[in-house]
């Protein structure tokens, strides 16, 4: 839905782990472009707070999507993603009918957890930023391992 | 949910058929206090006309609560109600912080299909009006005839 | 946002009027890609019914835009549209993560009111219809003519 | 809505100030009831994350009634609070039609900004606490003081 991945580097010589490990992460970030509605905005004409939560999520389904995953299979299959904590800080508003452009990063990820970072922007203005930990169920509802294939990308560059 | 049923009438004598059925019908009307949320506010500062068959769902709920009913307990029985049409006449709008009173009405059900009505009011003004028609589906998402505990109160008043 | 304007024909030669109307008609539908969010879901796994008439007003943005208007500029100019009517038919439910395609059509205006007519499918499935009848509201609230600029598009084909 | 406020101490005698203040303090918080909708509800059948800071903010709107202010009022003289911060820290699931309690606490305020904390309960069962940040601006977007009006209580224990 408009989004589009950051380019992953092609194939590349002489580079050392770090080199390789900052491309990575550059993998594990996806830019997601949205159009305000009317219908999330608020009296005082801006973008209502609780808002924000619903594109962070957006942007991980992107980001998933774009490292090869797809979350709507992960839930068939059993497998369910929770948020476990939120945090939003708001520094510009935003406004029906802007276009917004939604920085979404894998940051790190443990056996139990996974935390992605956020950052909301209009031409450049940084509006918003946010980080959410999310932990793993399965279908019974009981705390499971994070499944590798979530937090690393199909086509990852290879050492 | 400050949801309070019409009461039903007491015992009576020489009652008509014609009456009973009055009687029994008010009995399928319950009327729910709301107050409106911030959240539920649009750029205009009224409620958002989507807000509206929101409301009608928690209407539909509190009826069937006063029936002696649970919709809860019935999806977990493996018995799904889902909104086939959805009708909507807004006359004034509502505002945040004001209390509302929501009527809900059984208007008629086959062994196919439930119709309720609503009608949405600030202090004896109608702000708005609805219909919606419910079809009756099993858990596997295929049409299954309407229970008759869906339509009829536990308490209705015997012939 | 993923919304592209059926083309309006190019110039022509010898059309009748009926033709021209034809066409002129085509100009004023248009047709918007969603992909469902999470959030628009409910615990049935499909899309809450209550969304449906906030994605009809992304349509009715987008149409508006595609005929050279914007919304956003006409309340700065102090002209309002409020819903007065909705009605939706629902078909086949949606789901998490699919694209869906909302056609959205100005089938109707006169100087009081706005008619808009709706079709929501996936992969040609229909799985849900809609209308909807706008109402003109100043900068007070008070109802005021439908501005010619919002049903006749910026570049209609000419006589 | 079906909220209560903690009942401020009547009169007493010799109390000290530190007894003072934890009296005061008390009536800085309220416990408003709240019965989950189905809309709030996603495919995991559980109320979705964004869900808790739109009670959050009805909560602080009835912290603030049982004070003897009313923010429609305050919107309506030309003050605006907005959230510039927000923590949730989910704990456990709430689900459709549970009665659940929250519990909205002003914890600190200055000049700039005020400091509200939340914990949502059901049946003495912790399920989510959360915390918010708000700044005050005036009818232009600029930040101004924040009102005493806001962070004390009409019927505040007199000294």
């Amino acid at each position: 839905m408009l989004g589009r991945t950051l380019s992953c580097p092609g194939p590349r010589r002489r580079t050392t782990a770090r080199k390789i490990l900052a491309e990575f992460k550059n993998c594990m970030t996806h830019e997601l472009e949205l159009r305000v509605r009317y219908r999330e905005c608020d009296p005082m004409g801006v973008v209502h707070h609780t808002v924000y939560p619903t594109w962070f999520e957006m942007g991980r389904t992107e980001l998933l999507r774009s490292m090869g995953g797809c979350y709507r299979d992960l839930e068939a299959a059993g497998i369910f993603l929770v948020v476990v904590k939120l945090e939003v800080q708001y520094r510009q508003p935003a406004r029906y009918d802007e276009v917004l452009t939604l920085e979404t990063s894998l940051v790190r990820s443990t056996r139990a957890k996974i935390e992605h970072a956020y950052s909301l922007q209009r031409d450049g203005v940084l509006l918003a930023t946010g980080e959410t930990t999310l932990a793993c169920l399965d279908a019974t509802g009981h705390v499971r391992e994070v499944p590798g294939s979530l937090v690393t990308t199909g086509d990852a560059p290879a050492t």
